[in-house]
């Protein structure tokens, strides 16, 4: 990893896990709920959307205190969707992370009473953001409810789930990747655009480039899915092939994939040339989701 | 039914049913997720959340037009939680007002997305609201969410299943439907009060009024449960008694859980007595919670 990323997430990441922790302690509710909020939140993430919007932020001003907050938002509800996504009905996972998933600790029941919950904060967390006006934190919400919800989030994961077992197009992939991966990315960028003070112009170049950062996470989660080492990734590899899902590898071939992956990368790097935002930081993040390990 | 009450009634709850149904056709999603949605929308509720928050704006100005799209994200969420309540892993029930469950008909994945949908929709059209200024729409937000969340209603349903097979103390049953029940009739009730422009005393004096109206609401629930006709209640009776689960009648007896629910009934009436509110209209409601038949 390029050393500036490096140090950036050194100095942030455990501000993060820190901020996390104590907006769910601090909330009054039976404890087993607390506990299986809590459990998912500290699941060892690698707090990439809740970074990315930092970078944004940093792209146009420095980061203050009460930004943490914001980006809570986002990891909360990037949580909420692995809890659900692991349920016995949609994916059935047994393991994320190299951990044991939290329907298989703490029951079904309050694996999707605890995401709901973790949905329902991070709204509460937005709207609740000291240091940023009524028309910027409805501005959040906005786009927060556009990108995790039926048009967004949601909305990939329930095509991704229609599309199992089926051969589907690239477009039709593409399709599910820009929602269920795509969305919460175009948040955490574009959120940090608004944050930042970017004007209205950078927001659409924003846009862009969240947009082809996102097809190279997935892209590269895809490639790990073959090449991936099971250590490293704390889960099963193979599990696409397995399941008989619809990947680039599949569609392209391993070597039209990583063309693929280097060709988004390029797109996502230029698209913020024409930005008056200072990018090193956001094209450093690029290069580190095409190259991750795991 | 009081006539005032259901010529309100009939006026509004065919507005409510229309606006629902509009906010929904327009999004662009998965074409199964969108039916699942439309379908629990379109079980056929009372919409009482709806309906008294409609009937909290009257109490202080006209209703107008926008009105309607505030009081669709109470119902959203009212339908979410029934949806996730009735899964498998939680209430297991195959029949809601007569018609089948949500997972019944589109599988527990799709119910499960489907809620979740319909949370972040709420949100959505909070946040989308016309004629609302920024810091009403803000307000708006954090009560839903802190209503809604762990501190309300999911609160509320996990303290439940907890309880469940366990004998409760009348306060450990008040605090489940203080936040499984209650916390959204607070949410209609002070929301109304927020969109009509009551002064904040008033709000603290409406906030007494849904607590006493919530514990109306629970009370009948139970002594339905126990009294009521299975083609009038649209489900099965004797259920709670079947699952062995902690009732006011089981606690009280059948005439005691009547004498408190007279008893809330008179608190949740007087409290509006101090405030500016023209309050005919939400007392008849408690009155009409206190005597429905299902």
């Amino acid at each position: 990893m390029n050393s500036e990323l490096k140090s950036f997430i050194d100095v942030h990441k455990g501000e993060i896990d820190q901020r996390l922790v104590q907006l769910f302690e601090t909330i009054e509710c039976p404890s087993k709920l607390k506990e299986a909020m809590l459990y998912s939140i500290n699941a060892g993430g690698k707090r990439i959307r809740p970074l990315l919007m930092l970078a944004a932020i940093q792209s146009y001003r420095n980061i203050n205190e009460t930004d943490y907050d914001a980006v809570c938002a986002v990891e909360m509800v990037h949580t909420y969707s692995l809890i659900h996504d692991d349920l016995p009905a949609m994916d059935d996972d047994d393991y994320r992370r190299g951990k044991l998933t939290n329907h298989k600790v703490y029951g079904e029941a309050f694996a999707v009473l605890s995401g709901d919950a973790l949905l329902t904060k991070a709204f509460e967390t937005l709207s609740n953001l000291s240091n940023v006006n009524d028309l910027n934190k409805i501005k959040l919400i906005q786009e927060f409810a556009k990108d995790s919800g039926a048009e967004g989030m949601v909305g990939g994961q329930a095509a991704d789930l229609e599309g199992e077992g089926k051969d589907l197009s690239l477009e039709e992939l593409e399709y599910i990747h820009h929602h269920k991966t795509g969305a919460l990315l175009n948040f955490s960028i574009v959120a940090g655009g608004i944050l930042g003070g970017a004007p209205s112009d950078d927001i659409q170049q924003l846009r862009i480039f969240s947009q082809e950062l996102g097809l190279v996470f997935q892209i590269k989660d895809d490639i790990l899915d073959v090449e991936g080492n099971e250590v490293e990734m704390g889960k099963a590899t193979g599990a696409d092939q397995n399941k008989n899902k619809s990947t680039y590898p599949r569609l392209l071939t391993l070597e039209g994939a990583k063309e693929k992956l280097v060709y988004h990368a390029d797109i996502a790097k230029s698209s913020l040339q024409t930005t008056s935002a200072s990018s090193t930081l956001l094209e450093n993040f690029v290069d580190y989701v095409m190259k991750r390990l795991n």
